[in-house]
């Protein structure tokens, strides 16, 4: 397919149309049959595959960023007669495993960040399903706040992909349907067997939309319930938004490089060294100051480079399995960010940029490639961009200088945004999750707040994984380098999704961590993806033949 | 490999010793090499199959019925230095898929068992690992309430089963290591990269074990340290074991047939009826009459009945993929022995029986193939036998009399056993997850204990599915039927897996829910299983060669 850029704005939009003005927008799903990623398929009836995903996650943000002024989103058809018949079978079809995997890792992203919009950015979407909602269609709408189903004795919702496809609804779809909506497990039994879905009452009573409304009274209450939901809102009236401008990115060869974050690959090694720099200067001396930086405010333009070279390492580098993540500038620069982010959380501009920055982080924690964190001297793990060693499966740190290298020491740099901005998605903070087992360990971190910690003292603290002096400095890590590449992708991936989340379970950790296993073994079982199976024999008119044998 | 029986004694072991005499028992694993399902592979050091874990299970569950005198039990190996090596690899190499996933699965219950028997039976397991314990045999010192590892500068703990096998620990490893041990994931990351283990204070260090004590005290440590805790427990001083006597059961063609259950296999639509009836009589008029029935007591006798043929169905009949339940009898003798189980509930035995229903059910919730409930004239689903109903992915009643029949028409009858005695995996009963959208839907089950429910009552109560009258019936299950065994057994597979289990985690359900879905998807990929996989290299002495694509 080429290398995927997730890089768009409205202009060059070809399957949504934003519309504002006011108080309400609406999102319009009317898909471009010929603008998928490949022409190998047509994706009619307003099915998607990752381009118009891209899209719609650029939408959301947009709308958070652009507009403060909407406080409610209506997400709806452009097209007669069909709301979205959900992720295209036949793109299915053809996909790679990989990415497969990865288009239901981003579509799942792009719905918890619809429900993030709803919950912390208070702009409340509902969704308007004027026609039948299939499959991955049903899915978008469950990930709104409302759903309001036109009843015109024609428009379902629908899960078929088990009696259609073999496969789960891959975004989320279970997941929802019993602990968001809250559906009687048998009654979503019945529900994911039927091929047509359902329609009218029933889909009240079974608690799989909100409400059902007479086709005679679809626009006004679609209007009037927008209006009701806006209502609930404390987004600011007279606010003005701030321009996602295009991001500055050089792509090179193995290189890519942005103000902020630069990815170097070394592909011998499978490795990806993932740099991030400090802002030049502390924070901006005012709020009006940071509004006025827009984009260019530090805080939102690292969390745009460092999402946008997440998802190029995901889906552009399947190779590569490993992140080391490095940090070069001020500590102090950091922190004078962060104290800004925590000073300013009221401003709406500001909760934007958390709730931004915690989503990336999000990101990162569900990547499926090894993450090592490198605090070495120059580097700059403080505050925000110490999650990232919180993050990372290790962290290693060097204690002392380096030979013929006159910079300090590192120093790990905790601050309060350490302590509750960022939770993970199982709700807890990383250090909490860290110390699960010695949940005392993050009162004595908290105390620690501000403090530059030396590898001596961070690893004491339990901060970091190992700290090595400077003569057993690149040993160890070639060792660990070569011992992490020579061991199976696979086994890595599901080891780290294990280690990665314990303690509490959240709807978004069930659906990245059992939902998403689930499908991905399914995905790779004959009766799905064999030259038999229901995804390759979709459309073909004849029957998939299954090994009836039950695993 | 046959059919595969899951019933044993300990006359018949050839892989554990039980030592009993006094309030200490011991486990002795001393695996017989030759003694394995099959005569393909050998079972060096302490390595184990199906054969060795039946073994194992039976093992748990005669101490807790047949010595009530034991407080403690002594997990060990029979063999020097080696304490035991985990799953044996060559034949996790050459089972099928289904075989190395029922075997997981088999073997998680087994050690949930045993922290079953440690948390409820307050028969205390205790580890003591003296040699090393590789893998799966860590995963076993995993499961118990207290680990010791000796300290001989030899004898270390490991999971190496990403480094060496490109698979994921298969046990629970992964999960007891972050959510029952708390270890610190980023040790945790280093701990499951090391192929040769961690030992000494460092296991401790890192809480993968709870205490390490030299070779010249061990004996007398451990001896020490099993009376500590069982002095923790409630087990009675003076009472009787009751000896959990063979089976009956007889196999003929597609049918088997124990006194309480029945199974009857339709092989051409891929069901098996399982049919379970009703006590003969009511509950034994005092609790000294109960422990005189010993095996032959109702609540006993049924639990073991249905385990076996789940068990059975399981493993020995791979494309069965559904499960219709019937009961046949009286319910108010059913009701009656509930009562008994409440009523005695402080007594070591009836507290027995009442946690091994509980985990014969949640044996059946976990079963990867459907489960359908018919509820007819003549049916008992009352009390414990309306757990099946509830368990069920969907449960169908009849409304009125069959044509021609004259038996009065069905009713399910709830019983306070309904309400808390038999928590789900997921820690909520069974009716507490099905209304999870509709708590207040508990209360009004609740006060309609005892009260015979007709099919519009008990659809009208969310009770069951669907009810349908007569002349509907046979239509209705037609389809449903054909339906059902027209979909991939896969997809109803992962769809089961994801609807029954709504609401809060547990260490149990991320076991069987998460970990499981990943390993069964590794156990799927060619970088474990193809021709050039770890699993299929492993002793070749030829290296895998692995597909380096993250996914």
């Amino acid at each position: 397919m080429g290398s995927i850029d997730f890089q768009t704005n409205p202009g060059r939009y070809r399957h949504w149309r934003i519309e504002t003005g006011g108080e309400i927008a609406s999102l319009v799903m009317d898909v471009d049959p010929a603008g998928g990623l490949s022409p190998e398929y047509e994706l009619k009836l307003n099915s998607y595959d990752l381009a118009v995903d891209i899209e719609l996650n650029d939408a959301v943000q947009r709308l958070r960023f652009e507009h403060p002024e909407v406080r409610a989103v209506i997400v709806r058809s452009g097209k007669d007669n069909v709301f979205c018949a959900g992720a295209n079978i036949r793109m299915l079809g053809k996909a790679t495993h990989g990415h497969k995997v990865n288009f239901c890792k981003f579509t799942n992203e792009t719905r918890l960040a619809i429900e993030d919009a709803t919950e912390n950015s208070r702009q409340i979407y509902l969704c308007a399903i004027n026609g039948t909602a299939a499959g991955g269609g049903y899915e978008l709408a469950l990930a709104t706040d409302h759903i309001m189903l036109v009843d015109d004795r024609r428009s379902t919702v629908s899960l078929p992909e088990t009696p259609l496809l073999a496969v789960l609804p891959g975004t989320g779809g279970l997941t929802r349907v019993t602990d968001k909506r809250k559906v009687r497990r048998d009654l979503a039994d019945a529900f994911c067997s039927v091929e047509e879905g359902v329609r009218g009452a029933k889909a009240v009573d079974w608690r799989l939309v909100d409400e059902v409304v007479p086709n005679s009274k679809w626009a006004d209450a679609v209007k009037a319930r927008a209006h009701d939901l806006a209502a609930h809102s404390d987004r600011p009236k007279n606010a003005k938004g701030i321009e996602l401008t295009a991001l500055d990115r050089k792509i090179d060869g193995d290189t890519v490089v942005y103000p902020h974050v630069a990815i170097e690959i070394e592909r011998a090694r499978g490795i990806a060294n993932v740099t991030l720099r400090a802002p030049n200067r502390p924070a901006p001396p005012s709020l009006e100051a940071a509004h006025a930086l827009g984009a260019a405010f530090w805080p939102l333009a690292i969390a745009r480079e460092l999402e946008d070279a997440i998802l190029h390492l995901r889906f552009n580098e399947p190779e590569i399995g490993l992140l080391v993540f490095r940090t070069i500038g001020d500590p102090q620069t950091v922190t004078s960010h962060d104290t800004f982010l925590l000073e300013h959380g009221d401003d709406w501009l500001i909760r934007e940029v958390r709730h931004y920055l915690k989503r990336v982080l999000k990101r990162v924690d569900v990547t499926a490639k090894s993450l090592i964190a490198l605090i070495e001297p120059g580097s700059c793990f403080a505050g925000t961009l110490a999650e990232l060693a919180f993050a990372a499966d290790r962290s290693l740190m060097l204690i002392g200088q380096r030979e013929g290298d006159n910079q300090p020491p590192a120093a790990l740099v905790l601050h309060e945004v350490n302590f509750g901005l960022y939770p993970m998605g199982n709700g807890l903070t990383r250090l909490e999750t860290r110390f699960l087992g010695e949940p005392s360990r993050v009162q004595e971190a908290k105390e620690k707040i501000g403090t530059p910690l030396a590898g001596e003292d961070a690893e004491a603290l339990g901060l970091v994984t190992f700290a090595y002096e400077d003569f057993d400095w690149d040993d160890e890590l070639r060792v660990m380098f070569e011992e992490r590449s020579s061991f199976s992708p696979d086994a890595l991936t599901g080891m780290e999704a294990n280690l990665r989340f314990a303690g509490p379970e959240t709807m978004e950790t069930k659906i990245f961590g059992r939902l998403t296993a689930w499908q991905n073994w399914i995905f790779q079982r004959p009766n799905a993806v064999g030259k038999e199976g229901a995804l390759s024999r979709y459309g073909s008119g004849v029957q998939p033949a299954f090994n009836r044998e039950r695993v």
